[in-house]
């Protein structure tokens, strides 16, 4: 059978399920990558796991989220980080080389692999004819130990790029256009595949600035053919033995086909608050900004800002703008140095700030009150800069050089100058050293975790008690998001590598007594809660299942599950089951307690059981929608108890 | 009579009082800077003073603490400085220009001119043969409005420098020396002035680092001869017509004599924490470090960065070092990338920050829990770098360089290379529109403050009345600082720009409910507060005195004042009066009502004056320290109503 690109990374990395879209299937991983503010906890739990070396080809940890340092934690963390990849056999990419994405596809992503990673921009890296993936941290620990990551078999969806950019377009338009077509739930159980003769005309770089906000569409991942272009990027970096040809198939077909011609394209810009707010700029010209903000791994690219450096060259930019320049790694920053362009963009008035992350997830350069934001980033949603009720407009880095130097968002092409041609680098700095290398096992087995104060490593969880019986500690409404069972934000954030602290905000804006509540009867076999309809939506962080699971939650039993955060619930034990009568929701209150026997036989036996409320007549049907797999995890306490048990095995 | 410089410098500017040791003088101040931390207040104070226009030849704010822009506080106040320097015709840096000290040398200093900053390093720019000063915020406001800036007449202490720095010592080791011979109070009341044949071979950056931490000598300021090496300077900046020659007469003779001679230096160390802990470099040697941090104005010249990148060129940084480098100006960091020395950085490991004061008070890069810290900065006091319990080490350039490739504190004399010789920029950049000009006064007047949601106008404040009937709110021990009165830190600091805001933290370390308490009575006269031995110690920060003013404050009747203390209360109108007889303190309980009659025509004619108890038959005798001018500002309200109708006598 005629295969496109993405079947054949399937195909080849394929250990459970049919390869029918919605089907689940379990991928052999090669790769992994994390980033400090996700690793910290992949870290702790692959020390409760108990893994002994990594068994993935390559696993990276960067460091590149956490760089503001006003306390000890921050710089703690970094160590700590530093002590679990050398403990683990993980490269360590220290503070000051830049972002996890363009980092990794500079120094290991390799054709025909998969990767996947803490972070949601993970995708980026399907630029070198990868399969790669954001995913939760769990399942990135899983994937470090070995074991298969599962997912949905995806749609694919071919884009076919015909003709050539014009002038003043860049790649970012190309997604931009994407997303004008689709909005943000667009790519949604699709992986999108570019292919066609528009391609020629698309650098690496180019193709990762594209990939990269296919998480922007919501896709499960986007691939790209790993070409001749692809070719001379792994020599460029030394690397050309990493190459492999994985182009489609000649009849190779798609599940959905679409096409975008580049020469029609224009430069387009994405309104407040959202990726998916797509104009055109001569819909937003002349709003007037307070910062032109270029970088992140939506823009990370050499040619990214070299042409902002020549746009800007010779003049200067409006006054009281915060033209603000975020490198994305320590190789292309020193690039731009020694090709002159920092020179050009200090002297236009810029500020060169070091190379990470930074500002596109809220670490520094948030506007000013009211202010409107212009950025390469990806994301603009409310509240992402820093700045409350913010106003972050999304753009290609011809567009924020032009409208730093006049002030207002400007249209590139009506600067009235030729459109620069910028040259890749005469002598691109390339260092094969720039990641620490593993340790080997020998020398990794006698390393110690360093901990600053503020790191604990997780507890033991305990089995699935045969028998529960667990007071309601909440009874709770509709659309509890995971914002309301565990905040993020500056108060939260800096214990997130601290179980045990983190735990005590903990539903505390439901319930403030919810913590102490918790623990009191924390040794006497724990709690439940019980909830409405979409409960635990929102954001995917996995401390919402993790921090209750700490205080003794071991039933949630809701009306139904927001997809994401059941699956957290299952991977740390708390068994998820919704009611079969929704009325039964009506019967429960507050302090009653559901007594749950013979537990382990029931769940494995059906879908469907009885439980009792202690010392009432009434029964409640309730449902668990557990795979075999999700079961055997269930039994043992959830999926870190289960690799645990794998590892001992493996030894 | 021949003069020394500092001498010759006074007399120029001199506007009162006569210039023997000890007696206090007023200056006529020509030049001040503010940076952000500190001027938000300043502007603050000008728009309540009322004032139309600078009266000063030149004045500048910065924009170089408050860079981490985590939500709209720090943005706004940019904007807000930005509105205030177009308002009251200033110059204004941009965040991203750099630290004040070298930015103001570069652009701005002249020998020949007094300069006062609300800065304690202001005294960096006495390298360029000016009388540069400290002060608190509403005094560099008086300066502003033109008036005099008052000081005790200081000792001036003649430093003969003889010889030439060996390799591997340079500048900072030369202060260092100074400070392990005199400790962090031997400038005390002191103008260090330098001369002699040494000089020649201290270029006018060395000199700044020399004049700069002559802070941590707690000096009144450091003075340097402006001679062909600042002439070469002030040519190199396209400056050469703001030189003048100023040098001491041939016969001057200077109140303290010292010597160094330079060809005897070593490289120095000042150990945790203090900047007078000053030890050689063998004492230390062997100390592992976490990070090597590069930066401030303690180091600020391109030559000492040069010298660091000679040192590392084509070498890496040991493991798990945070190699932290912080440019001191737009322009060096601009030379930096031309000359090829960022490139050597990046290459060795080192993040590159943005330009400014950073790391230097604690904004971003703290160290790990535990770890030591080698920084070139002037000062290591407990805590400075962000992190509790920290433990700082200050060095040379070329130690820092040397340690960073060791991970332990290294004698640079022990890397067995030769000692880099660092050339000057071939075309060193200048940028005569760096900062951005003051507006001409018409257009100024048309200028309307911007001010964001946390920025809040000084309310007005009343006259002395002439009876008070002030109730004791508190009653303190010995040495309360002014911590206590008013906390600094992250949860404090915010409100630097909101005096309705940060007075709600008023006092709050010894009594929770005295705001609430002096709101409630806030209305019905105010209230008093007593105190022991050594009130108001610690830092100088003057919302110590404006917060409780604000709140209310009428009185401070306490045993003795710190200095600086006492002179904010004055400022702003808060009575600070001592106690006769000592042992009466032991009469006064909190609750009990102090009753001044007569209050105006008491403080104007003489020192000493009775005061009652309401209710108890005891009297009190108490004493005040004011000066007819200050009796005067005292009778107005404090400063800013003095000056306010100075202000409008002048139209």
């Amino acid at each position: 059978m005629a295969m496109n690109v993405t079947q054949k990374l399937i195909k080849d990395h394929l250990v459970s399920g049919e390869m029918t879209p919605g089907n689940e299937i379990g991928l052999k991983i090669d790769q992994t990558l994390t980033q400090d503010a996700t690793g910290t906890m992949v870290m702790l739990e692959l020390e409760a796991m108990g893994l002994d070396y990594a068994k993935t080809e390559a696993s990276a940890q960067y460091v590149d989220h956490n760089l503001i340092q006003v306390d000890s934690k921050n710089p703690d963390d970094h160590l700590f980080l530093q002590s679990a990849t050398s403990r683990f056999g993980l490269y360590y990419s220290r503070p000051g080389n830049g972002v996890s994405h363009p980092v990794h596809m500079q120094r290991l992503a390799k054709p025909g692999k998969t990767l996947v990673g803490s972070d949601s921009h993970t995708c980026a890296n399907g630029c070198m004819g990868m399969l790669a993936m954001g995913a939760g941290g769990i399942d990135v620990a899983m994937a470090i130990a070995g074991e298969p990551f599962y997912i949905k078999m995806p749609k694919v969806w071919g884009i076919r790029l015909t003709g050539e950019m014009p002038d003043w377009v860049s790649a970012k338009d190309v997604i931009f256009e994407l997303l004008r077509r689709h909005d943000v739930k667009g790519g949604v159980g699709r992986v999108i595949e570019y292919y066609g003769p528009g391609l020629e005309n698309l650098s690496a770089m180019d193709r990762h600035v594209i990939a990269n906000m296919g998480a922007e569409l919501g896709a499960t991942g986007t691939v790209f053919p790993s070409d001749q272009e692809i070719k001379r990027f792994l020599k460029e970096q030394d690397r050309e033995e990493d190459w492999m040809e994985l182009i489609a198939d000649k009849d190779a077909s798609y599940d959905i086909h679409e096409e975008i011609n580049l020469s029609e394209l224009e430069p387009l810009v994405a309104k407040p608050s959202s990726p998916g707010n797509v104009v055109s700029i001569k819909e937003v010209e002349g709003e007037p900004i307070y910062q032109s903000y270029v970088g992140s791994s939506a823009n990370p690219g050499f040619r990214d800002f070299a042409i902002v450096s020549e746009i800007v060259k010779g003049k200067r930019v409006a006054d009281g703008v915060s033209f603000d320049i975020n490198p994305t790694s320590r190789q292309m920053l020193t690039d731009l140095v020694q090709e002159g362009h920092i020179a050009n963009l200090l002297q236009s008035g810029a500020r060169l700030h070091q190379a990470g992350c930074n500002g596109c997830i809220g670490m520094g350069q948030a506007p000013a009150t009211g202010r409107n934001s212009l950025r390469t980033t990806p994301r603009n949603f409310p509240g992402r800069s820093g700045t409350k009720e913010d106003s972050v407009f999304l753009c290609s880095p011809e567009t924020a050089a032009a409208s730093a130097l006049k002030g207002a968002i400007t249209d590139p092409r009506s600067l009235g100058m030729d459109y620069p041609k910028v040259s890749e680098p005469k002598n691109p700095t390339v260092d094969i050293n720039l990641l620490d290398k593993p340790l080997p096992l020998e020398k990794a087995k006698q390393v110690e975790l360093y901990k600053g104060p503020n790191i604990a490593s997780i507890p033991e969880m305990d089995e699935l008690p045969n028998t529960l019986e667990v007071p309601i500690l909440l009874k709770m409404g509709d659309n509890i998001s995971t914002d309301e069972i565990l905040a993020g934000g500056a108060r939260v954030l800096p214990y997130r590598s601290n179980l045990p602290e983190i735990s005590k905000f903990t539903f505390e804006i439901i319930d403030e007594k919810y913590y102490d509540k918790a623990m009191e009867i924390h040794d006497q076999g724990g709690h439940a809660i019980v909830g409405g309809f979409n409960y635990g939506q929102g954001s995917s962080r996995e401390h919402a299942a993790l921090a209750p699971r700490y205080l003794g939650l071991r039933v949630a039993l809701v009306k139904d599950f927001a997809r994401i955060h059941w699956q957290n619930l299952v991977n740390f034990g708390i068994l998820p089951v919704t009611f079969v009568n929704e009325d039964d929701y009506n019967q429960l209150e507050q302090g009653d307690v559901l007594v749950f026997d013979e537990l382990k036989k029931k769940i494995q036996e059906g879908n469907e059981f009885t439980i009792q409320i202690k010392g009432k007549s009434k029964e409640i049907d309730v449902r668990h929608a557990l795979s075999g797999r999700q079961i055997e995890m269930m039994l043992k306490g959830g999926l870190i108890n289960w690799v645990k048990d794998r590892q001992k095995k493996h030894v």
